[in-house]
């Protein structure tokens, strides 16, 4: 027996097509079968697709998705101040319980916008494993560490065996090695790391080249651009996540082509903090892969990316000064089929027989949406949360007819306030780092 | 007796400043009271405050909101495109009744967003204002003109007649004459319109320098830049609201700094339509009040104001590489007091005793607005239509606890759907214009 057919449901794929009505079938976690024909009732559970489309749930490339305790606090500063006197200062005092009441409140707040995995760069991952687990979303984790520090040893080794334990350990979570970034930890350090990773079979995600700057300061100090760094080290000999690349140079494209990584792409974090537009199209033309990324709640304030979405395809379509390139469907890929390859994954972010069942169904019956024009234009420059009816994941639905499922939201809105007012009035803890580094 | 009481709201005023918790009292659609002391509860309805904040509604400075039908029709498109295969085509077709049913639609979308006044631009304003008028919003009307066309003097006069029949006639009702724009209406047209607008103390409408291009070609044509040609023919010596203006020099800066003049900004169709994104610290600079507008549907998709303010403070950061610059009381301003202003409105705008009662409450119990961080930044980067709780235009609820009062839905949809479809089959008619004229 079918565990749930969708009838007659317009589909747009992973490759931003409008495919037609379907029916589509459910069972144990994946899509079973599409069809043009009449899948009859014999489910769990029958839904009615006529005023329904039916997408790949959204991929977040690169977050840090338990910020949540600096969303709204940290607004019109440089980016320098914005670490050292905010991110940096507060982050030396979480503990690993806020960090799983910050997880519990992202992931509810990644579902809810309609988003079906995550990849995370955080601290205390075990916490966040546990919230992936317990809920039911997908994720790629990785536990973030820095090469300087009294206990950056200690640290290092903790994020090892976090990678060790949680490999393939569940269905749903992958994992990473974490280095924070080419600026905070030392050359010896991502060869060591880069030598583990590859002997281990894990992917590596960081962040490199953010900025024109880090470029340049990386030049002057090492000789080598960041990407360099990451080819020089052996990083990039496993499969790499790399946020941000803003400040790539046309060596460094080269370099990206001829190995296994993607890029994550942020543009509000981009935008708010003038951190520059990069060179998408550049990069996309050599072949590399680039999906869209929501950064933590301190730079972007949501987790979101039908946000980053809108943002991107206006942002490139004004960047490179035509409006005719950033089309809807390379929009509607760069978060879903696009990412799923940014992260490695190979059977999300499309609608296919055989594919995970990791699927969003969008309502148009909000008056912005209508009359009903090209829904994937809706989709990219209009809907809200609200518009997103259904979240399903493994076939499993963590968001259903619009409501969350199994989501306390006032006891975590109590605990995430509570340690809000704690973090915010510790005094004198140390820097956990210093930008620039 | 008071018609409404707010007890113990959090204001936020429309210079963006946090005001503290306050009780409201609204009589007679004005502001009437407010208090630091408790003001009972003597009133016909009472709004426990606690969880809410009380804001000056969204003033959207510029929009052709009867564009309901383009929305998601014309993506990907080059701006000339845009208008000569698609805007101009359709509008042609245009009756009186597509106008009035497009017009719910669209009043209802703004106020489901928090907008209480808007500046419309369009045709057949006359049913525009027979639907600003049922449902209660507040509007500042011009009915567009080209100077070109077999009939273009009878359109003018048509749109003087209504100019005419409306100034005035209604509490929540002005009017604008609306010359489209100095591209599309010659020196002569623009010239007369200056001169009843003068004689009648109409204000005025218009699109003007556009783009650098559009600037280009008029000093080419004219040997005069578009807000040039405003002084000259006289436009200027009325309250002008100049939409857009992306393409102005330093002298037109002079020339608007010394005018009653306001200018409409809309990220989203700047962006999206590659067009550039102008001088707005420049022109603020100068003296002159620059407000958020939403254009039409055609090119932004939405008429939203908070979507323009996130926008615009993200791209104008970006734009003048200065994170610290576009800050969150000067984006709020933008938005209520100083568009106010561009409107030539002396009396909404702002939380104040003796003003019109146009304000909005927002809830902040959604996820993603969790903890409660600066409730300015929630507003700007992060709020969605549903947590905007409360609308009221003149004392009068529109949107009351998250429910759009007296809206009939389904019907407009219907409405709307049935005549789109009529719009866009027709073949063969004339161009309304081309573009560039």
């Amino acid at each position: 027996m079918k565990d749930v057919i969708f009838k007659g449901i317009l589909i747009v794929n992973g490759d931003g097509e409008i495919v037609g009505r379907r029916d589509v079938a459910i069972r144990d976690g994946i899509i079973s079968k599409i069809s043009r024909e009449d899948l009859g009732t014999y489910a769990k559970e029958v839904i009615d697709g006529k005023e329904l489309l039916l997408m790949p749930g959204f991929i977040n490339t690169h977050t840090h998705a338990e910020m949540v305790y600096f969303r709204g606090m940290l607004e019109d500063m440089t980016i320098q101040d914005w670490f050292n006197k905010g991110i940096w200062v507060v982050e030396g005092g979480l503990t690993e319980d806020d960090v799983y009441w910050a997880a519990l409140l992202a992931v509810y707040e990644m579902i809810d916008s309609g988003i079906t995995t995550f990849a995370d760069h955080y601290f205390f991952m075990d916490k966040v494993a546990e919230v992936v687990d317990k809920v039911g979303i997908r994720a790629d984790l990785a536990w973030a560490f820095f090469g300087s520090g009294e206990d950056w040893e200690e640290k290092f080794e903790r994020a090892l065996r976090f990678t060790q334990n949680w490999h393939k350990r569940s269905n749903r979570i992958t994992t990473s090695l974490g280095p924070h970034a080419p600026y905070t930890c030392p050359p010896d350090l991502l060869r060591e790391a880069a030598g583990i990773a590859k002997k281990e079979g894990w992917k590596i995600h960081i962040h490199a080249a953010e900025t024109k700057e880090q470029t340049e300061d990386s030049l002057e100090k090492y000789g080598m651009t960041p990407i360099e760094i990451l080819a020089d080290t052996g990083i990039l000999e496993s499969h790499t996540i790399i946020a941000h690349a803003l400040g790539v140079t046309d060596g460094d494209m080269d370099i990206l082509s001829k190995h296994r990584v993607g890029i994550s792409y942020a543009p509000k974090t981009y935008m708010k903090l003038a951190m520059g537009a990069g060179k998408v199209k550049e990069i996309m033309e050599k072949g590399v892969k680039i999906g869209f990324g929501t950064d933590g709640q301190g730079s972007s304030n949501t987790v979101n990316i039908w946000e980053q979405m809108r943002l991107g395809a206006l942002f490139l379509k004004y960047h490179y000064n035509d409006p005719t390139k950033f089309t809807l469907s390379e929009i509607i890929k760069m978060a879903t089929k696009d990412a799923a390859k940014v992260l490695g994954m190979k059977d999300v972010g499309d609608i296919k027989e055989g594919y995970k069942a990791d699927l969003i169904t969008i309502s148009f019956s909000s008056p912005y949406l209508s009359p009903l024009g090209d829904p994937r234009a809706h989709i990219i420059y209009t809907l809200q949360n609200k518009d997103i009816r259904d979240v399903m994941v493994d076939g499993k639905f963590l968001k259903r007819d619009g409501l969350l499922v199994g989501f306390d939201f006032d006891l975590t809105r109590r605990e995430i306030e509570k340690r809000k007012k704690r973090l915010f009035s510790l005094k004198g803890q140390k820097l956990l780092q210093y930008y620039p580094a």
